[in-house]
């Protein structure tokens, strides 16, 4: 069963292998072993602070289904020795305890009196399941030599690891640095991934996730998913908000963690999918966790400020881990795509983000699944990066090959009907040119262009689109330019419905022809084109030329008796 | 307190007062009262069948905090009369009862075996506190003769109800018919507002919906919204799932009915805010209601039939309950056009239907309020039809002056900081042209021009915007083209940035003054340009003319200390 975390058998030795049970675009349903258990991934680790914890880690467990949690090393070593011998109990919390390091600590105070040695060797004692080392992390202002210095000493700290560490059933994570300077996370993504851990972990996001820098953000997650080995978790340092994690984990990342639950309780503040109110300003609770179900704003609001804080910490870890099982389940039914899209619509740098997808559609293309249960919704513009999408334009223009013999390219205007196949007017169309050097190709919005052999491939005919906009369009219009330059085809016959999307992708076709000196001919076609004869004779014309199987072609369509 | 339905004094009449509570777009949080309490709205009625009760009445007040259901007279006139004598016992729910009048039956089964008089005295015998005339459903594919018959039969029934009713205290629904013939619904409407009804309904929609032609479905509410008074609730016939709550409530919807949540329960389909997926095919439920939270797919798919129905339909319910709780805080928190935007990339369907608003976008303006607590997001073409938007456009056209004197337009690219009156190079340069004829409008999307005395009126600075597409470019461009046409300006001088915004933007702007013969000047300027004291020189150049007030003013400048 998925939804459960499996025990796994253990021996004193730790699990390294991350299996991944389902994926889409880049984000995987997957799991990985602990000495104290599964952790089944995507999963938001709720920070837990050694001195103060507004839900008791137990109930994380017992009533949010929470299996693993993360406390902060560093903080943890300031309490009496004595208590802290070990981590689980000292929490009590039987699940998986993930340890921080303290780089965030130094980032935000600009350094701390703890030596990297001491960190690790603290982990190790109280027993740790998931370690980090005492990275120097990047921020997101550093200068370039700053960032440089901060690459560097993690990597040293990294290597001086080994020699550390005793006991073999913690894993390590290893954290990335560079922040904004892409070359150096690049870079740092690299020597990292030559070094054995068993998490990669994406430092410096958080203060680039406050300011909303989603586009910045994309950018440092596919820096660095580009340059790991893809069968290691990916942790995304900070990331606690539920609007963000569909475009995370669509991107690769794996793990999450993030004290934003209790810090927006702190503050007042109630979590939705969809972004922060205030509780004060509510009226209305917009959601269905027990919490939430049987109180309203104001009862709440009139409530002491500890009442208050844990009543909103448990309603945004609620929202939190309801939002992480949607993002589960869209993996499994192949739709993270488009709850991406709709997340993308909390707020427009989110969707600034999604955009910003786009030049790196190869990269998620290459490691997406090939086909899925459903079909695919198409937004527009922000949809075009899909794995889908790019797929099939990188498919015309790398694998096909038009079949032998078919040297004249007719363009048709793709029906309502889907596939086209299944058009019982098509399919007469179809088997009538079937003699004929003619290849059938659909074109229109969002592929571009479809040779009629590979329409009913998934998702070419199964997917449903909005009105196209004039970013689709043209995006539509160059693929088929694209497949023009791409094929050598003798002659080419348009059917132009003069619709909007005809005129976009014909403009760019007939501009194509004139530059690749291809003869273009264009026919006028109404409504209903397929069950009207001339439309059929003046086509045969254009295709046949003057040869004698030209005429022979001639012949047996104008008596043909489907018509 | 706006979440619990307030207690009305009642003395034997009906009140007829719908009071609305907040607005927002079309949608209100209203409160209307019947005989057994209030119902607050926007509310979804859950359809209630007199024979089987999946989930029984009674829990749908206590779990659901649901005080209005509806029920069929029709069928309720099927079981035993003794049985019937009351329908509030009959289905032991002592909240609002309404009582649909079998219509919907005559539409699947083409006719029904009772007189519309029957009904309407069995529902007031019954003791319903909202009752439906028997009217004559459209349906979706009416000829333009059968919609006729429809509309005018409904409206004779509807006459016959005064000579019918005996009681004072039900409330009773005018239906409004036409179908997809919009002048014959708009007709229906108009004729149907003349009459005396507490709640009027669009009827026949039903299927209209299943096909998800979202955008018919716009026309349809939009046609009967504007033919009705604004001071009495509209009832959507038959509308169930989540996914299209926030655009009918936006488009003025405050009452829905629907059996859904019962009948993809049967199918066992498990609804969601953006779609639905079938049980079998699920891995994790993506809900934190109480069923969700303490179970998984594979435990409930297991189970028997009868109890994986109930199942499905109490979570259906909560995802319909929680969906109309997120659309009512959206309007008391000014922002149920982002819902809107985020539900209609639920299926590219309803996306249509958004986009299908922009022609009622003066209807909707004039109908919505025109101040908000918070900023506004823009997400490109979908976000054109906002009040706010059509608000700025209508209001340059048919309101705004610009102030006297100031006959030269000064076109500046609006910079990032908003208000521009709180950037500090900005203020300077205001201040440095205020002796001087310029008119200083900022140019930019989404609101295409913005004169800058009005810069910090609500939304001109208070929104944000993902990049823009090139729809809205194109929009905001003709908003600048006909403020030029509008208002006389003696010259034109633009400050042109070279960006893909500017570009489109004076692209139109050098149009219109060739077209109305107005010296235009364009100055290309590099980022911080406000900060260049060249670019000031020639703007002044630019500005001043030949006159001896231009003199005064080109030797103020050159000698300024502020540069």
């Amino acid at each position: 069963m998925l939804s459960q975390t499996t025990s796994s058998v253990w021996s004193g030795v730790r699990e390294t292998d991350f299996e991944v049970i389902a994926k889409d675009v880049l984000g995987r349903v997957g799991r990985f072993g602990t000495k104290s258990g599964d952790v089944e991934t995507p999963h938001l680790l709720p920070v837990i602070s050694p001195r103060r914890q507004v839900i008791p880690p137990k109930e994380m467990k017992e009533s949010f289904g929470c299996d693993a949690i993360i406390t902060n090393a560093y903080l943890l070593k300031k309490e009496p020795p004595e208590l802290t011998s070990n981590v689980h109990s000292f929490l009590d919390f039987s699940g998986v305890i993930a340890t921080d390091s303290g780089a965030y600590q130094i980032l935000s105070h600009g350094g701390i009196d703890a030596e990297p040695a001491e960190i690790v060797q603290f982990q190790e004692r109280v027993g740790a399941d998931i370690a980090v080392i005492l990275d120097v992390p990047t921020g997101d202002d550093a200068s370039r030599e700053h960032a440089e210095y901060t690459v560097g000493e993690t990597l040293r700290r990294a290597d001086e690891l080994d020699k550390l560490k005793t006991r073999k059933d913690v894993l390590w994570v290893g954290p990335i640095q560079g922040g904004l300077h892409l070359d150096l996370l690049e870079e740092s993504a690299k020597a990292m991934s030559r070094r054995e851990f068993d998490i990669y972990a994406i430092g410096s996001p958080t203060r680039i996730m406050e300011q909303y820098l989603f586009d910045k953000l994309v950018d440092m997650i596919l820096t660095v998913k580009q340059n790991l080995p893809p069968n290691k978790p990916v942790h995304l340092f900070g990331a606690g908000h539920p609007a963000m994690f569909s475009l995370a984990v669509a991107l690769g990342c794996d793990l999450f963690d993030s004290a934003s639950y209790a810090l927006y309780a702190r503050k007042g503040r109630y979590m939705t999918e969809l972004g922060t109110t205030k509780l004060d300003e509510m009226e209305y609770f917009p959601c269905s966790c027990p919490q939430c179900a049987s109180h309203t704003p104001r009862d709440i609001s009139s409530r002491n400020n500890g009442t208050r804080e844990a009543f909103l910490a448990r309603h945004n870890l609620h929202a939190c881990m309801t939002e992480m099982k949607r993002v589960k389940e869209a993996i499994v039914e192949g739709r993270l795509w488009e709850l991406v899209e709709a997340r993308a619509r909390a707020h427009p740098r989110l969707l600034t983000g999604l955009l910003h997808v786009k030049p790196y559609a190869k990269f998620l293309e290459r490691h997406s699944p090939s086909t899925k249960k459903r079909g695919i919704l198409i937004y527009g513009a922000s949809s075009l990066a899909r794995p889908e999408v790019e797929r099939h334009r990188l498919h015309l223009r790398e694998n096909y090959r038009p079949p032998q013999g078919k040297n004249v390219l007719v363009l048709v205007p793709r029906p309502g009907e889907k596939p086209s196949h299944t058009n019982r007017a098509m399919i007469e169309f179809i088997e009538r040119l079937q003699v004929s050097p003619a290849h059938i190709c659909l074109y229109g919005y969002p592929f571009g262009v479809v040779p009629i052999e590979i329409d009913d491939v998934f998702p070419l005919s199964q997917f449903e689109a909005s009105p196209p906009d004039e970013e689709s369009l043209q995006f539509a219009g160059n693929c088929l330019r694209e497949y023009l330059k791409t094929h050598a085809y003798k002659r080419v016959v348009a059917l132009d419905p003069d619709t909007e999307t005809s005129n976009v992708l014909l403009q760019g076709c007939k501009l194509q022809c004139k530059k690749s000196k291809i003869p273009l001919r264009t026919i006028r076609v109404p409504d209903q084109w397929l069950e009207k004869k001339q439309i059929h004779t003046k086509l045969i014309r254009f295709i046949g030329g003057t040869g004698r199987r030209a005429r022979r072609l001639r012949g047996m369509q104008i008596h043909s008796k489907n018509l």
